[in-house]
C-alpha cells in the first residue's frame, strides 16, 4: 500500500508498504481523512524517536475485524492509545498510560498517513452518520482539549485564559467555552483570533493580560514565552494547564511557583465520546479550522505547508478521493 | 533594642534598633526563642531582596496589644504574613497571597532575630502551656509541612515519597505520616534517615527509588537533582508538591510533564492550629532536630552553624535566657 514514511527526520512516500494485517482483538480501517498535527511536525523534527508512518488524527472505514465482524464497514474515529490491560497503570485505570502502550503514528504503530492502519477495536467510536469526514477528523485534538476538563474543574465564576490562538488553542478555546466561564484568549495572529471573536469568545493580545486575573491559564503555545505569560497571568493558587509539549528543557522560575502555590498540570489525551458528541451537536466549528487538502502522494507537501506560520489545519486524503 | 540586621548579603548585630510600636490592630511580643529557616540563609545570600532583622520562627510573650489587651503576657506563636484583608486575594479567602501583604522577617516587615516584633493580633496563637519553647518554635515550619495536606488529598492508600531528609523534610514526613499513607522518605544522610526510621518510616537512598512509583511525591531539596528524583518517582497523572524555593530558575523536561499528566504543586505557608495540636498531642517529635542554640549577640554565629552540611535546626535565645 501507499503510506508517508518518517525515517531519520526525512519523510517521503512508499508504495511498497505491506497492508497491514490486524492482530488478535484489532481492527483493519481504511483511512477516509487524516490531519496533521504539530506532533508529527515534531517527530520530523527528531524531538522524539519513531521511525514509521507518522498520523494519528484520522477518520476511516473498517475494513477487516477478525473476531468482532459486526464493526467491519463502519466509519470510525480511533482512540490513538493501544494499551496492554494488564500492567499497573492500566489496572488503575490510566490506560492512556499504559507502560507497554503503544500509540498510533507516535509510538511503536504505524499512522494515518497511509492507505490502511490497525487500531485494537476497543479503541474505535462510531461516527455519527451526519458528520462529514471533514469534521470527524478533528475528533482527536478535540478529545484532547477536553482533557482540560477531566483534570481541572471549571465552572461557570472561573476566568480562563488561553494562550495561544492556533489550532490547538482554538479547540481548547471552543470546549472551554461551553462550561460558560469567563474565557479570554491572548494570540498574535488577527485572524486566528477572529475565527474565535466570531464565536462571542473574547480576545486580545499579550498586552492585554493583567497580572494574576485568571483562576486557570491553558498554555497551547509550547514555547517559553507563552509559560511566561501564563505564569503572569495566573493568580496565587490558581492553575496552569500545560497542553503543548515543550522541545527540549524549558527553564522555569520555580521559587515563584513555590511562593504563589501554583499548580501545573500536564495535559494530553482525552475523551473522545463527549468529543464526537460536541462535534455531532454543532457546539464546536471547526470548519474555518481547514487550511488545505493534499492527496496522500502530496503528504510531504501537506506537512510543508502545516510549518508554515500562520496555518491551522492541513487534511490528507486517499489519492483516489483527493478531486472529490 | 538588640537585633540580627541584614543590608546589602551581609548579617550583624545591632544594639541600636528602635523597640517596635505595634501598629493599630497589633502586638508587640517579646521573642522567647527563634528558629533559623533555609529561607533566611537565602535572603542572607541574596536570593531575594530584604534590608531588616530577619527571622519568622518564633515563640515569644505578648508584651503590649493596644486594643487587645486580653492578649497581653500570653505566650505565643504567629503567622508570619500580615495580610490587608481587602485585596481581590485577601476577599478570596486566600490571605497568606495578600497583593500587599508584608511577611514577617521576609517582605518588609522586621522579624524574630531580635528582643522585639510585631505582627497583627488576628495572627496570633496561644501555644499551650505544657508544649515548651523549644517545641512550640517549630510551630511555623511544621505548618508549612501540614500546607501540603491543605492541597493534595493524601490517605491511607496513598504511596508518598519525601525527597530529602533535613529539617523541611523530617517535618514532611512525620506529618504525611499521620495520614496513615504509604511512606518513603529519601534522602543522602544516614544519621538525618535515621531520625526518621526511629518513628517507623521507611527510609532509603536515592537507588531505592523505583520508577512511576509514587501517587505522590514531595521535593523538599530545593535543588535540581531533587526535582529530577522527584519527576522518576511519581507515576503518571501523579502529583509532585514543591515545598522548597529553588536559586535562580531551573530547567525541566515540559514534555514529560505534559506526556506523563503530571501535576506539580508549588506549597508554602501553612495553618497554624492543626500544626500547634500535633506538637500539644506529641504525634510529632521534633525535639531530636535541635542542633544547637546560641545567644542573640551570637547570632551570626547560629546563621554560620546553620548553613553547615548535616546541621538541622540552630535555635537563637534571648542574651539573657542563652544560659537557661
Amino acid at each position: 500500500m501507499k503510506g508517508l514514511w518518517l525515517e531519520e527526520q526525512a519523510i517521503r512516500v512508499r508504495d511498497d508498504l505491506a497492508v497491514p494485517e490486524p492482530a488478535p482483538g484489532e481492527a483493519r480501517v481504511r483511512v477516509l481523512l487524516a490531519g496533521v498535527c504539530n506532533t508529527d511536525l515534531e517527530l520530523m523534527r527528531g524531538y522524539y524517536p519513531f521511525t514509521g508512518v507518522p498520523g494519528h488524527e484520522f477518520v476511516g472505514r473498517v475494513d477487516k475485524a477478525p473476531g468482532a465482524a459486526r464493526w467491519e464497514g463502519r466509519r470510525v474515529v480511533g482512540e490513538i492509545n493501544a494499551s496492554c490491560g494488564e500492567c499497573a497503570a492500566c489496572r488503575a485505570g490510566r490506560r492512556t498510560h499504559c507502560e507497554r502502550r503503544t500509540v498510533l503514528g507516535i509510538v511503536n504503530r504505524n499512522g494515518a498517513f497511509a492507505e490502511f492502519l490497525t487500531l485494537p477495536v476497543e479503541n474505535l467510536h462510531d461516527v455519527p452518520d451526519a458528520l462529514p469526514d471533514d469534521q470527524a477528523v478533528f475528533t482527536e485534538p478535540l478529545a484532547a482539549a477536553l482533557e482540560i476538563q477531566e483534570q481541572v474543574r471549571i465552572g461557570t465564576g472561573d476566568r480562563v485564559v488561553v494562550i495561544g490562538d492556533g489550532k490547538l488553542g482554538n479547540l481548547v478555546a471552543q470546549t472551554l467555552a461551553v462550561t460558560g466561564c469567563q474565557l479570554t484568549v491572548v494570540g498574535r495572529h488577527t485572524e486566528k483570533l477572529a475565527l474565535l471573536s466570531a464565536r462571542g469568545i473574547a480576545v486580545g493580545g499579550a498586552e492585554s493580560l493583567r497580572p494574576a486575573q485568571a483562576d486557570v491559564v491553558v498554555e497551547c503555545t509550547g514555547n517559553p514565552d507563552g509559560f511566561e505569560l501564563a505564569r503572569a497571568a495566573v493568580r496565587p493558587r490558581g492553575t496552569i494547564v500545560l497542553k503543548s509539549t515543550y522541545r527540549g528543557r524549558t527553564s522555569l522560575d520555580v521559587s515563584r511557583l513555590v511562593v504563589d502555590e501554583v499548580t501545573l498540570v500536564g495535559s494530553r489525551c482525552g475523551p473522545f465520546a463527549p468529543a464526537l458528541a460536541l462535534l455531532a451537536e454543532r457546539r464546536v466549528d471547526v470548519r474555518p479550522l481547514v487550511h488545505a487538502r493534499f492527496a496522500l502522494s502530496e503528504a510531504p507537501a501537506a506537512f510543508a505547508a502545516a510549518a508554515r506560520p500562520g496555518v491551522l489545519k492541513v487534511l490528507v486524503l486517499p489519492d483516489g478521493a483527493a478531486s472529490a
